[in-house]
């Protein structure tokens, strides 16, 4: 046709408005539109793609939205750019992060917060919230996220995208800056299945298989603890019955699961290892840790608290929660529960106290696979008071292919 | 010839009463002469080896020279001995270690301290103290120990045998009673070179490399601190005198190398990393650490200590010393120190006090490889007042081969 392509689109007057609007991406590559050129040159469709502001770009500004890295440009892509652009993605550009990843809201960042495009005055969720918002507007059809303890699935379930966090270890995370070691895993954003589905077939991690009879388990700890509730009950009961209503229409089996050893170790263990290792990746940073954004800084402060030998223990359990999701995999194909308790809060809800309660809360559901390592996938399936949550679908480790073709059967509600 | 075998000859009278003066040998495998007579049938010739009693063997006792452990009889053998039962080995009994391999003195054990053959008043070094006396003697011509400091060097060099670390995660450690994960690593000790080298070969650590010259380095670090060097000034002298002599009649070239990196890191770091991860293995059983010897239990002590971003950092500059390995064996085919600053000192002399002084001087030349997770070989090479003191031999990583090569072209002083 030799009409526009899809990567000119994302530079056009309106795309840019709507960008500014909604703060989702933070530096556009200026080379893009030659790449795409190049790429067409060779017969093949160049798909726009959006990378979290973490994820090392050679030649374009990476600033983890901080201000110690605001003009930092990597000399190297991640192991991730790599192979995108080998599969004909154009980076057209950097998308806004919550500071190094540390914060499930998108709102402590040096370019300010990215907002909800089904809400301008709430927030994106995080810490991937500019890849998320991105995709929910339609700016690009896919972006990039990270994910150590939701911030992949957090912000798809708040922005009303599909959100995909591969099993630990699947895509290799050379070139991401590192939150915390033992949780952080790659994944991908987009409102159209069908391109989870295809960039997942590229990196090896989807084949369809036949799923005769999906059996669903519910895992009992679905129901949040009374602590958390308080925050908003009307809100949370209304997420989990809606939950509960739309498991009932599927029409599939499904039992509610006990998993006692989850339930002892997970929640308990999983910021013992979090907060430790974020720590250390920043300790040789710390007179300069009033740079930070107070939350930000504050997570680190409660890193310091923690003794190795529970550091070590924490760890030795990560198997036994491994060994119980294996045998529960054999019995039910997938888990089931809400991805966050409740829709995305306001801007001035969570403003100077990301660390608090609401931190608890948005992260309560997704850090059971980030501790158990499991890929699991959040479907815009939910709608609670006009504004999107998700559903979280939870697959056996190393089970990315059949997580898919599960999710794929699975109806949503945009 | 229809005659005694080697495994016979280990339950001879005369070998029997051998082995109760040393206190090499805590345990025999009354099996072990019909599964000789099991490998004869096959046409091989049965070779006796000791086992450190911290490796699981099925159906043997294997106490970990702890009285919790005084009655525990493994269902399974550890990985290792189910490589050299293939092999045509057979398992004559376990031997003596420092509990938990804890010490390197193998003084406190539930079985008594195993006695040095050179001199029945001094210690046999340890952790692996039963395995190096076990060859020392002449009990048998092979043993397995395990090496997490120098648990295998330092009784190697005070025995006056061969004494084999073998790289870091070489060898499964599956079925080793676990000290400290970073560092855990399995190795063989024997008297004569042949059996190392086959035992080697047998387990692919070993394919004979022609080296044309070899070119030594000579650690700066080989110079003991002067904190150390006052508990017997004398002495330290000796061994480093007579060091410097065995290198330069040697005739290779060689050269004093400066090694900042792990000089900045090696000493500090690995305590760090050595207590935590062994008293993480142990929390569990915080209310019976009264039952353990009181060295060992002032270490696990220790190991409360420390913090998790103390921990994660000090393993973070394990690849800074393993990189400057890297560079150095470049330029130098083998570094060489002794492998302890002293001979065996006396049983009364470090009673009590194995977690002291003591243990800093004998794990000081040793601790350097086990954080570079580098193959290392204790060689019989010394006499100090006519005790023995071993030789070490650092290789590059993952390079045991060319390590073994270089090791059997240097004389030996037994």
């Amino acid at each position: 046709m030799g009409s526009i392509n899809l990567v000119e689109k994302v530079f056009s007057k309106d795309i840019q408005e709507l960008n500014k609007k909604i703060n989702a991406f933070v530096t556009f590559n200026k080379n893009a539109i030659n790449e795409a050129e190049e790429i067409i040159k060779k017969g093949i469709e160049p798909i726009p793609i959006g990378i979290k502001d973490i994820i090392f770009t050679k030649g374009i500004r990476t600033t983890m939205g901080s201000m110690l890295y605001q003009n930092f440009i990597p000399k190297q892509d991640a192991f991730i750019i790599k192979k995108i652009k080998k599969f004909g993605y154009v980076v057209v550009g950097k998308t806004n992060t919550h500071e190094f990843a540390s914060g499930v809201t998108t709102t402590s960042t040096i370019f300010g917060p990215t907002k909800n495009p089904h809400d301008l005055s709430r927030i994106s969720g995080g810490s991937s919230g500019g890849s998320a918002a991105a995709v929910s507007a339609s700016i690009v059809p896919i972006s990039i996220g990270t994910d150590t303890a939701g911030s992949i699935r957090i912000p798809a379930s708040l922005c009303g995208v599909y959100g995909f966090k591969t099993t630990y270890g699947k895509i290799n995370i050379n070139g991401v800056f590192p939150l915390a070691k033992s949780f952080d895993t790659l994944g991908f954003f987009s409102k159209d299945f069908k391109q989870i589905i295809d960039v997942s077939t590229r990196f090896g991690l989807y084949k369809n298989l036949k799923i005769n009879k999906i059996r669903i388990g519910i895992p009992k700890w679905y129901e949040l603890p009374s602590e958390l509730r308080g925050y908003n009950e009307e809100l949370v009961d209304k997420v989990e019955n809606k939950f509960l209503d739309y498991v009932a229409k599927l029409g599939y089996d499904y039992s509610f699961v006990d998993m006692p050893i989850a339930q002892k170790y997970v929640w308990k263990n999983y910021p013992i290892i979090r907060y430790s290792e974020a720590t250390s990746v920043h300790i040789n940073n710390k007179d300069k840790w009033d740079q930070y954004f107070p939350d930000v800084r504050r997570l680190l402060e409660k890193g310091l608290e923690y003794k190795a030998v529970d550091y070590l223990e924490a760890l030795t359990h990560k198997n036994e929660v491994k060994l119980e999701l294996n045998k529960i995999s054999k019995e039910f194909d997938v888990l089931l529960t809400p991805t966050t308790p409740i829709p995305a809060p306001t801007i001035d809800e969570v403003s100077g106290k990301e660390d608090g309660i609401i931190r608890t809360i948005l992260t309560y559901y997704t850090v059971y696979s980030s501790y158990a390592d499991a890929p699991t996938i959040s479907i815009p399936a939910l709608k609670i008071e006009n504004l999107p949550v998700g559903v979280q679908l939870i697959g056996g480790y190393n089970n990315d292919s059949k997580l898919l073709s599960i999710a794929g059967a699975f109806p949503v509600s945009l």
